[in-house]
């Protein structure tokens, strides 16, 4: 089976920082298979990195490796992982860019299906390591290793616990649910803390009501063209996430929302 | 053979959009090749989506599978289509998109060479099919097991017609040809709805004369160099269509131009 | 062996012209792996492309054919190249695009290990030529035939000489090297002509002291960890050159630097 190796990272496309990763997995591994998820996550932004993550990772076929390079804390001590799930493995620094596909795993899979292990291992590198370009010298070499048949706990020790994502727990009260907005898109359209299935252990999908501080978002909808152009609304996005958006508007901008602003589902009584 | 799919859209790279799509295809048919056309189409932008396939599409080897989803109508009832010629399949909505493509193919093959689906089976989609993101979950699915060898006509029902581009046919009149601008580069560069071909037919090459509005553009040139710096000009874009532009310069600011604005071709009497 | 051709062009990824450039490709050798460095060089930045070859040619594979089309004299009298070393392949405009990596090439090889060739051959290109796309027209199938088994020397001539990269010679003075920034990233990074090699000729590393016009940058950093925030440094970037830079902040903004703006090293007497 050609292996399949996902790259995802804040590095962007002007510079030749993803196409020198490309390479030196291909000079280890020429057979993978490379695929794009984006290099467009916002510098250094690990909460959306995770989301991306989150929402793309189900679609990949089993086995397939994901290296994933959003790393402000490149050069100091932070760890650098490799997971194994089993449907995936994860290659990149432990700051949380793993915490909610790990968290997902751990709902579906037993622990001793999982695996993390602490990259340290020195013959799986490039030499000398650029103390600022880990993705080049470390990461890449270690999921090209990996797509060649190293097992995971080659690379490494393993370790107990990843760093989770950085996203506050909802609190939940009854039949309300408290959360908030943990990322913003281009289009102004706030991606929250609550999703799907916890609004499903709420209750009823058609009992859902949304609020937003003092805006009234009225029942979750199923697509945009439920309200009127203009009007604010709240859906569960493709990636199963509630999301809240303007029809044909910016959501961010209208309503001053941005980063921990508020977002409260209740069940309608009937 | 390997299958060879390209990929147009206008959901950026921004997203996982596109990532959630090769995801898909890669699960159902792990050994296709996959090729980025451009995923900057505009928001929505029909026509320029078009246009981008008319110019590509002859380049590709024969049998390539072409995805395109620029779809604004996704979740109305537009139709989901599958198209053959004996040199592509296309797959996507149902919105004029494959209008350029389409109509291409009927001036060069006969009607019974040529197969329009409306792709309705169930079973060659992801389920549940999300409201907002039938890329990800009609025509990714679709495209893949078409990749793997099922059938157009496995898709769904055959269709009489497709919908034409949105864009509006030239008026010719004797020695005179008038179109109209249909789209507008970053550059600022007209293209219009202009062909080659058209003016082949009008007469012999040296003779093209171009005015746009009041602005006489003179004999339609070969390259930027024919005229000075800042001199507009006409010219046959690579994608052989008539264009307006100005040499180092922007054309769509210097002369008020969008789309919509009037373009004539008449033949220089010798 | 799969061949693999990378791709380095300004075309950006909003038009058709990168895709293009890869049906032709793939309709000339369909097994070709294609892999992107970048598109989003500058409009006819010839430095800065040159630049990224250097920083990312190294990390391919040995035998990657790398296309690339940063060409401002398209349509000119400019040569269309073909370089082989014993580790890569080049294909693109003689304009000084190649000018680093073929010095690297010199300084590592053999003359006789060294091949350029001016690509005129007329079976190898399609017809007919796009006065403005040669990459298109000449470079990419050129790229494709010689992916496919065909010989450098069957593509054109031998030249003796190719141009160089437009960057110019450092000055060295006794324990002194003098040199200046021939490139600035978005984030207001500046790259200088000074490399680490050059660096290491001077002396030892823990006496190369940095200078910019009035400004003193101390020792040449190994990372930006090294100052504190807000403040200016100097150290070797990924790419092995002297880069100049403030830590969380914009050099070029905030220096009123820009390409040519001088840069000195000298030995720090212990």
């Amino acid at each position: 089976m050609t292996p399949l190796i996902t790259l995802t990272s804040d590095f962007g496309l002007l510079d030749g920082y993803v196409a020198s990763m490309k390479g030196v997995i291909l000079s280890i591994c020429p057979e993978a298979r490379l695929i794009d998820i984006s290099h467009q996550v916002p510098a250094q932004d690990v909460v959306t990195g995770a989301l991306l993550l989150e929402s793309t990772v189900p679609y990949f076929p089993r086995h397939a490796l994901h290296l994933a390079v959003v790393d402000p804390g490149v050069g100091t001590d932070r760890k650098a992982l490799a997971l194994s799930t089993p449907e995936a493995i994860f290659i990149g620094p432990d700051n949380g860019l793993f915490g909610l596909v790990w968290q997902a795993a751990q709902t579906r899979f037993k622990p001793e299906q999982l695996q993390a292990v602490a990259v340290t291992e020195e013959k799986y590198r490039l030499h000398p390591v650029s103390p600022t370009f880990h993705g080049r010298d470390i990461f890449a070499p270690a999921a090209a290793h990996l797509a060649r048949g190293v097992s995971i706990d080659e690379l490494g020790e393993p370790i107990g616990q990843i760093l989770p994502a950085p996203i506050p727990e909802p609190r939940r009260q009854g039949n309300v649910i408290e959360g908030q907005v943990i990322a913003v898109d281009r289009f102004g359209n706030c991606t929250t803390n609550l999703t799907e299935k916890m609004l499903s252990d709420l209750g009823p999908r058609d009992q859902w009501t949304a609020s937003a501080g003092d805006l009234d978002l009225g029942p979750v909808r199923l697509t945009y063209a439920e309200v009127s152009p203009g009007q604010p609304l709240a859906l569960i996005g493709s990636g199963g996430r509630l999301e809240l958006a303007i029809r044909n508007g910016n959501y961010q901008e209208a309503t001053g929302s941005g980063r921990r602003s508020p977002v409260r589902i209740s069940l309608l009584e009937k």
